[in-house]
């Protein structure tokens, strides 16, 4: 299978340079051949983009709501073949590919809603007052999208977080044409989708250009369309380095804008006396799967375990390395994620490894593993609090409260901080929820970090490095905001006001 | 009278650095001696910020109104005191020192309403499900305060855009403590005003380090600011090139931080024919009286007028000319910016200045002048449509409309954009609307741009370089959302809930 870049309503395969993907729980290349971008082609996407913005951002939310609903009814009548290039490009098993399906198609269809009326971009109006001195003029403020949209899909969501997954839908809800670099890992699963957002697109008399879908196996795509002054905001999902280097090139452009990237998190759960003392087996459960699901690599995967030392805990431990090694070994997104991961659990130092499952790894088969350190070791060392992608968690045993509020406080931003306590008193007393509020963006109470709610009231982004922007989110209805910004009509004939604003 | 820093609760005067302020208007020095903050104390107000930030970020919103109440009260016990300040070193008179300070008031009493109750933090909530499969969490999410702020001074507001105006009080009433860098122009009115805001604060009860004044003449106070880790946000309302500068720092941090600058604009007014037919002389009278307010030292002045050259608009430019020939010279801030405006004009090419008017020109005074140029000259020279600071303004005599549209398409971000018309018709078929929209934050319909009206609707930021951030406002209520983030709250027992999230 040949695929080419969806740019506008054309198919181009310009280019001399091409890739394959990669089946990692095979072993073996894909017969999926992926033609690289071509600098004209990054070019016309982003023109036809910016030709298309101008009508899609007068398009009212409804009609984009029936061009939502289009593309959901399409992608259910592709679905086995969704499937099918979603599990041969990411190792991820059927299971979860349903699961991620229907998360992408609910997201599409909750902002469908949210857009249905144009309600949401009205802000507040300020009623004339022609008798004061000088006279009051009337103000009226409402939502604007920003302009053309780069979205980069990310390697762990080829659905939710791709094609037309959280940052995409997001912003053409907000009314901004987005040009999307897809993911290499998963460019046949891309293509796909981007073929009925085009055909949805079509059917429903879209600009050409309101999407368009580009492919590269390298960074100079990404770069290229970063420094294109046509673009007016980027969406990210990836790692922190990855997420920097284009926060950098977005401020270095003449016209710096806005990078909306959520990046690395380590997910701190502090684990008080009473739970370890009276629910170790229950929470040894739920946290094990939580480490595990789909091999760890989930960007709120929990990656560090905080508690004090007691007669309690080691008999925790003993149980939560239980849980793990009864865990498969799990096949991993790509061979070089699971080199990297076994590079980083081999290498980093500090840590002891805990559990001692035996067997034969297949390639690209990831070993859920806990380490362990302790909180001196921990403070010491920087480097152990980043995380590691995969099925890994790190235990720290803290000498005393104190230490574990340390431990705390040195950590830097992050998505989720969750805490595990039987008991009010415990909790107010160690003064632990301030502590960990500071950091994170969503705090979590007896429960586990994964499974992000796709809800208006989900906050998924948190301090840096954990995303770009805290004050903004990467799930939920709230992602629209990311994409506009507010305009002032001041003393307007009605007549020529924006029809939600009359 | 000699000026220390105000570092929490104490004066601070340890350094060997002083500098004076100076009365333009007289074209002396004051007798007013301020001494730069050392290492020392920018560290220790920084430090006391960071400490007062846990205790301050949990006062209820009403325990803070209060607090800014008093502020305001005090504000009413010094007015003679403050005027007598805010003219000797600002070259403005006392009307607008006045109607400066009514406004300033104004702005903290909106906030001090805004927040009497807690309820703007609340963002929404989800229910809980638990027969879901899996079950479905409880969230709740709320807005949080970032964290110590940084505020700069602007030279043009010495009450509103400076020590407790509309970037500082902001931030206080999301909950973030200032640590404010005094605008050297104004030193003695900013410590006075410091003073103010220190008392209040006591006389309340806030913690120490909730608002810290500091002094410097150079960059290097600022730079060290910023770069100080325990900063998460900074206010600035100045130059594009210091805005720039600011940025480039709080993006070169280990963790970047938010910077919210207002910048320069040199906000279009497109005059349309029916009014250079129709309206001429109404219009040079209020476009003549924007341009030269407060010697045109506002951000909003109206610094490019466009229109198509036809048998009235020649009539137009006279009657403009003259109005604007018939202002008095006009005191500047300070010497270096009229003399910086005097350059401007005199070395900047391609364009021809059209008054006459004679007389002696004092030190520090600047000549409300008027220059022309044709629209293909403005389109060749991108520096003709940067902000000359001062009663200036540059009509573009445009062939057509379509070069018109080419002037306005060529434009960079604007604050504002004005467009005069008396007819619907002749506004819908020039397509000047959509165009224009496109470059500014606020837009004006047959009104001047100068004159903010400081309510919840007003957006006051544009895209890059009018301001740095275009999705907020640094005028009105919605300034608060600047120093603010989500935090969610997952199953919490709601007893450890926030009380405003109870």
């Amino acid at each position: 299978m040949n695929i080419g870049n969806r740019v506008g309503y054309q198919i181009l395969s310009g280019g001399d340079s091409t890739f394959q993907t990669f089946n990692p729980r095979l072993n073996s290349f894909n017969q999926i051949n992926v033609f690289e971008a071509t600098d004209e082609e990054i070019l016309l996407a982003v023109e036809l983009a910016e030709n298309a913005f101008y009508e899609f951002s007068k398009i009212s939310g409804f009609k984009k709501s029936l061009f939502f609903r289009d593309i959901v009814q399409l992608i259910e009548s592709k679905e086995l073949e969704l499937y099918e290039l979603y599990c041969s490009e990411s190792g991820l098993d059927q299971t979860r590919a349903k699961v991620e399906l229907t998360r992408t198609k609910n997201q599409i269809l909750n902002f469908a809603t949210l857009i249905a009326s144009d309600e949401w971009r009205f802000c507040s109006t300020e009623i004339a007052d022609e008798n004061r001195i000088p006279s009051k003029p009337e103000l009226i403020k409402g939502l604007f999208p920003l302009g053309p949209v780069v979205v980069f899909g990310a390697s762990n969501f080829p659905f939710a977080y791709s094609t037309i997954g959280g940052d995409s839908i997001s912003a053409l809800a907000a009314g901004c044409p987005v040009v999307f670099k897809s993911h290499p890992l998963h460019a046949g699963t891309g293509d796909l989708m981007a073929k009925i957002v085009i055909e949805a697109a079509l059917k429903n008399g879209m600009p050409e250009g309101v999407f368009s879908n580009l492919n590269s196996n390298d960074y100079s795509l990404g770069e290229k369309l970063i420094e294109n002054p046509k673009i007016k905001a980027i969406g990210f999902t990836g790692s922190i380095n990855g997420g920097k280097a284009i926060m950098r090139l977005a401020q270095k452009r003449e016209e710096p804008i806005p990078v909306f990237a959520e990046m690395g998190s380590s997910n701190p759960v502090i684990i008080l006396p009473s739970v370890l003392r009276d629910s170790a087996e229950l929470w040894s459960v739920n946290l094990s799967n939580s480490i595990t699901n789909s091999a760890g690599q989930f960007c709120t995967k929990p990656g560090l375990l905080f508690f004090v030392k007691d007669e309690f805990s080691l008999k925790f431990i003993e149980l939560l390395v239980k849980e793990v090694e009864s865990k498969d070994f799990q096949c991993m997104l790509s061979s070089s994620m699971c080199d990297n991961y076994n590079r980083l659990l081999n290498e980093r130092e500090g840590f002891v490894k805990l559990n001692s499952k035996q067997g034969e790894v297949k390639a690209n088969f990831a070993k859920p593993t806990i380490g362990i350190c302790n909180s001196s070791i921990f403070l010491e060392n920087e480097f152990l609090a980043e995380e590691v992608f995969g099925p890994f968690s790190l235990i720290v045993e803290c000498e005393n409260l104190d230490s574990l509020r340390r431990c705390v406080s040195s950590l830097k931003g992050q998505l989720t901080g969750t805490i595990l306590s039987n008991s009010n008193k415990e909790l107010t007393e160690t003064g632990i929820i301030d502590l960990l509020q500071l950091k994170v963006g969503r705090m979590i109470f007896n429960g586990v970090p994964t499974g992000v709610e796709v809800v208006e009231s989900m906050q998924h982004g948190g301090p840096f490095p954990s995303s770009s922007e805290s004050q903004t989110t990467a799930v939920g209805l709230d992602a629209i905001y990311r994409f506009v910004r507010p305009i002032c009509f001041q003393n307007y004939n009605h007549e020529l006001l924006p029809e939600f604003l009359k």
